[in-house]
């Protein structure tokens, strides 16, 4: 499959195969992007934060970690990363938090409506996505700091699926976490 | 209602109606307790660590801070708190944990399994729980490190529903996170 682009602020969903890789590119640098991952055929089945970080005893993930499902499987393992900063902490961006922290009285377009309109599934069903290239770090005290991401343009993820997923992704269309331009993302996947 | 004890390593579960409020008391000390939430009515609007995280900007939360649900709406309010520390990132202890990192190979009591035969729900549709009294703190590499509770005997945290709830609690059955011996833990529901 050649490179698609997924333009800024939009989302998109797509098929990935056990033993498949998805490599999601930030073209421009500096951009991040939401990735949500289901089990192909269960909704109910999906990419875990807390199984992640639990089975990791750690926050942040790069090359040759393994993120796992609600049902403590595998799902996709990381097998290049050029950044090495990626946040799976922060829920994705909804109009609930744009008003609550950035004052947006009218609509505002969210990774929530991009992840939830790819799949068709109820925004409140969308689990904490892997935030791509973004850079949140903690303080000692727990309080979260974003900072701009650290991808140059051209910076590549790449993501084994280690079953039969469905994936949306979001290319974020809030300001904070992208530097304050929203750029698009490039994704591609790669055959065994 | 009177002070309800929860025996070390089980679980319960009940109703907590909108005003009501839930103290828990670490009767001897040292004793984390798993807590999960649901909208009464419907087991996919659950007590959210994302959102939680996202809308308050930090990891850790005391007493004034609110705990959102999957909805973002506000479903908890830490209205008094002895301690100060609690965790909202790990999930529920399960079998697959302790046969990853205890290398445990026959049975184990588990929060995951307390909380889901409490709720009757499958045991991947628990939400992270949050982890009353656990220490969990973030070192600036991501490494996430368990210490022992700060939690003296009779240190209680109180709860107050902003919705009508099911919760359920479970006594942690595991021996890193509650300092080597597992203990019981109080809890009643105190009235608006």
């Amino acid at each position: 499959m050649a490179l698609q682009i997924l333009p800024a602020r939009q989302g998109t969903s797509f098929r990935l195969a056990r033993g498949q890789t998805l490599r999601i590119v930030d073209l421009e640098g500096g951009q991040t992007g939401d990735l949500v991952a289901f089990q192909w055929d269960d909704t109910t089945r999906w990419l875990s934060n807390g199984r992640s970080f639990d089975y990791a005893g750690k926050l942040y993930f790069s090359t040759g970690d393994v993120l796992y499902a609600n049902t403590s499987e595998p799902m996709l393992t990381i097998v290049a990363d050029d950044v090495g900063r990626h946040d799976f902490l922060y829920t994705a961006c909804s109009i609930e938090m744009y008003r609550i922290q950035y004052g947006v009285t009218g609509d505002h377009p969210s990774c929530l409506d991009n992840l939830s309109r790819a799949l068709g599934l109820a925004p409140h069903l969308i689990p904490t996505p892997f935030n791509l290239f973004m850079n949140a770090g903690v303080q000692p005290d727990g309080r979260i700091v974003i900072e701009p991401p650290r991808s140059r343009p051209g910076a590549a993820v790449q993501l084994r699926a280690e079953m039969d997923l469905a994936i949306a992704l979001s290319a974020c269309p809030a300001s904070l976490c992208n530097g304050g331009r929203t750029k698009p993302l490039g994704h591609e996947i790669l055959e065994a």
